[in-house]
């Protein structure tokens, strides 16, 4: 019988689920196994890196599948877990494998460096991330150890969250049979042919006995990879279609059916009264945050609601379990009869709001998000980092099939720049599986970017070639918004970006083209037409000056929903606040 | 009676403890709590910034008590755990401040932002950090919130190690006691005065019947702060003292006294015999993991064995409890008659090994150790930063009253530079309360200081004057010599360092003349002449070029003890070992 070490089975295994890169920082426990990491594109050189549960989590949401990044056990591990858990609660497939210390030293509660305290219990940090994982194979034996890795692979994309691997150094070079990496390894959730039909076909009764259905599409469609079937659903229902902050992008925004993003209160003029006018909300993929649900006033009367949620379905009330939503739309799309849809007007919604400031020759929030929209191509992938980015991005209207990504529920400052590594990395796999290449286009602050800027230089040692907009305003100004306008907590140390790309071994000369510096809109304008910007095969950074006070209307009237006191502050420190209009449901 | 916010009582009872710095970073959750924050050196600017729970550990290490960070919930607090590990470990009195959602949004597992899924408990995260901490308040009230926060401070001082404070953001404002603030605070552990003679008693037995007593003193006694008691104590015994790699500088290495480290089988010539040949060990607040114990080679029979611990004392296999460390060292200061003490031989150890390289014009390893602490003055915190320095400078004498700082034992890279940070603020806390001020002076390596660079902007906006010597050698040179010498995930994203001070925005001008490279020991020598080097006003950075293959002999030699396998990889990859000499004890 053909035998083969385990950690070459663990990154084969990996490989087969569509994950030809891993990320990680090498570190004494991991060591001999990345010396096993044979995957195609990066076989002798893996790449290495901070940050790599970041920009793990970028890799799988382009690739559409799995990321996968390996840390050493305690150090590695628990710096890595604020990423893992923002992937966790963003619903976005990771592989945590971790480089443990040997059996014996873990039996023996050895004070090997990196453990906690005296009589160390070893498995401390495997404990810190329980809450962040839906699976963990804790392996202490290779009997069994390779189905126990499938497992968990079978966990991760079934469950879309986060899944753990933790492997003691001492087991890496252990064999196990090689025809294990024959057996067949099914990565989608079980779906009862009876109850996924039961569901669809409740789904359809409620359509068809509708006056003005609409459909409201959100992220959780493309966590379980139903991209494809809800595009090709609302092309068949023809009804009006609305999105989120966070799923923006999933429909084409120049879809004949569609209407807009819908956010609650603080939704673009037009918006909430149109999506009320419904009698039906036909809600997919929904994630509640209050990010995404404008501080929860997003509406969706129970009487009035069809729920496609990630495993059942809910109609008016009643739910009907064990219903995958993969399987659910694939089911409405065949059994669908389009003639029984009511026929729905479209809502023309008015336009877009006259700025006080439009005239101003400086870069301002009303204006810069509409611009870079309209720079974008097909294809491109486009990150707002949380703060200005997340909430002006989403006022403008993006081009068919670009990918959004951010990270509106779990927030965490600092998570693009290392993603939109992730998502070169990802960009170079599927192109080399024959997809479609755009460009990576991050945009940032700078108080998110100085928490992870070193991934700039990886970006250049790995020749990727992303547009990074860093909004230049002085600090924090999200924070701002909410509180402390003037205080100093909400300065940040200020980077002189024309040292950024020389600082992270760019050759000067290439660096001095490579950064481009706009001061004001004219400047931006001129940038933008610059073939190295528009097509980049390097590293590209425009720093795009903006005032500390302005803020996106999309961010004021969220922080708005909080109530009149949190209007009072805003306006008491400068800020302009739009009017929120209740429209009853 | 008078009433004050309960935010405002947090802060300044955590100045009553003697902390004058509070670190962070702002989030929505903790907004209202830095309003709050009026302690003196920084009433109007409170220090805002990244890593905070290394600059706190280097804070609490150098001011001699603890360190505060405040994060928000979640993002925040989790980004912070490897840093809270780190101090638990190694036994740093660090208070983690959390500002957490309301409680209501709690109660009602409302999703708001940085929370996990859907129905989220927002305890998740407090749950994560349980293993990482000694007490935490988890206060739900004002009633009674005085008193929780009193506990765990008390608890942080007794147990030096992490606590933690959750504060839901609606009860930053809520009124308590003023008074509350003039309540006596305890930080000392309970010390039964019998207790503690018995055992002090009992040591000077077992010292008074011995023929060759010496004393071996590790970290732990600085830890719970008996600095002055044990050199006190050493100079009243009159006996050999050894230390540790951790203990190293707690007692001056030029006293009459002192023989060497003792690190077990990687020690310098002739200093496990000379230990060897005590008939009496007085082991004093010892730390044995094994990056802090060669390996576990460290030899301590315990037949000859005395060791005072943090809590208790064991002689001879018999333990006596409650007896703590300091009141320990003070009574026996106290009671001991120096004319009982067996007058010792203080042993000479052969002089040091001549390198092959010794003439070598480069940098090397067995060279710049020694040359960089003829450098040191009295009073300069130094520090190791996990890698070659932390094994390389072990092998150098530092001056009188240097503060040694590494993290032997937890050992995250990218520890140091933050930890400088905050030592920098600990220096000038020091200095306002009349303590003499040396300079920091921090020795890292490329492969570290990456994770954590962006500090140096810190240090830069707050006006800190640290020499920072990075040791430039092309990667993890401390992961080459244990597994994949020459393999890629050793290599890393190179910085160019002249670009590195204008880019954190010190004027060009300036930066010119605070940047220095070393290319050879020439250059070096003349970079260490330099006025502004010497007594700096401005952070200083000196890169220093080594050669990626080239190993301080007590790295190589703690590897070497992991047994025959880990010599041969070693040679074959061509790293240089010394011949391990095992002693009988």
């Amino acid at each position: 019988m053909t035998t083969i070490p385990l950690g070459r089975f663990l990154w084969e295994r990996i490989h087969q689920c569509g994950v030809d890169h891993i990320f990680g920082v090498p570190g004494d426990f991991n060591l001999t196994l990345l010396d096993h990491h044979t995957l195609p594109d990066s076989a002798s050189d893996p790449i290495i890196r901070l940050n790599s549960a970041y920009a793990t989590d970028g890799y799988a949401r382009t690739t559409g599948g799995a990321g996968c990044f390996v840390t050493t056990h305690g150090v590695g591990e628990l710096s890595a877990l604020n990423g893992v858990a923002g992937s966790m609660t963003e619903q976005v497939k990771s592989i945590h494998v971790v480089g443990q210390t040997s059996r014996k030293m873990q039996q023996n509660r050895m004070m090997i460096h990196h453990s906690i305290g005296f009589n160390p219990d070893h498995q401390v940090f495997n404990d810190a991330s329980k809450a962040f994982r839906v699976a963990a194979a804790e392996l202490q034996s290779e009997e069994g150890a390779t189905e126990e890795i499938d497992r968990v692979l079978r966990e991760c994309f079934v469950k879309s969250r986060p899944v753990y691997i933790f492997l003691p150094i001492d087991l890496v070079d252990k064999h196990v049979p090689a025809e294990a990496l024959k057996r067949p390894l099914d990565l989608s959730p079980v779906a009862d042919a009876k109850k996924v039909e039961e569901a669809a076909t409740a789904v359809l009764e409620a359509l068809y006995a509708s006056k003005h259905p609409s459909i409201f599409v959100d992220c959780l469609v493309q966590r379980y990879q139903a991209d494809t079937e809800i595009r090709e659903l609302v092309d068949k229902l023809a009804i009006p279609i609305y999105t989120s902050n966070m799923g923006k992008g999933i429909i084409d925004e120049n879809h004949p059916h569609y209407v807009g993003l819908y956010n609650g209160m603080p939704s673009g003029p037009g918006v909430e009264a149109a999506y009320l006018r419904s009698d039906l909300h036909l809600v997919v993929g929904n994630l509640p945050s209050d990010t995404n649900s404008g501080g929860f006033t997003r509406q969706s009367p129970a009487e009035k609601t069809v729920a496609i949620d990630a495993e059942n379905v809910t109609i008016k009330g009643k739910t009907y379990p064990d219903a995958p939503i993969k399987a659910v739309l694939r089911q409405l799309r065949t059994q669908l009869s389009p003639n029984q849809i009511p026929e729905v007007e479209i809502p023309k919604l008015p336009e877009r709001m006259q700025e006080d400031d439009r005239d101003s020759k400086l870069i301002t929030q009303s204006w810069i998000w509409h611009r870079l929209a309209a720079f974008l191509q097909p294809h491109d992938v486009v990150f707002g980092e949380t703060g200005t980015a997340a909430f002006g991005l989403p006022d403008a209207t993006f081009p068919p099939s670009t990918q959004w990504i951010t990270q509106t529920y779990y927030g965490s400052i600092g998570y693009a720049t290392p993603a939109a590594f992730g998502v070169e990395m990802a960009l170079t796999r599927n192109a080399a599986r024959g997809q479609p290449r755009g460009r990576t286009v991050l945009v940032t602050g700078d108080g998110s970017l100085m928490l992870t800027v070193q991934e700039i230089g990886n970006m250049i040692k790995h020749g990727c070639k992303p547009l990074i907009f860093v909004i230049n305003n002085g600090g924090y100004t999200i924070e701002r918004v909410i509180h402390g306008a003037r205080q100093s907590y909400n300065d940040i140390v200020p980077f002189d970006y024309r040292h950024m790309l020389p600082f992270f071994h760019m050759p000067e000369e290439e660096a001095r083209r490579n950064f481009h510096r706009a001061g004001d809109k004219a400047e931006l304008e001129g940038i933008l037409g610059l073939e190295r910007v528009r097509e980049p095969t390097q590293v590209q950074v425009v720093e795009v000056v903006m005032e500390a006070m302005d803020v996106p209307w999309r961010l004021a009237t969220q922080i708005a929903t909080r109530g009149p006191e949190a209007v009072r502050e805003m306006e008491e420190a400068g800020f302009k606040v739009r009017q929120l209009q209740k429209v009853e449901g």
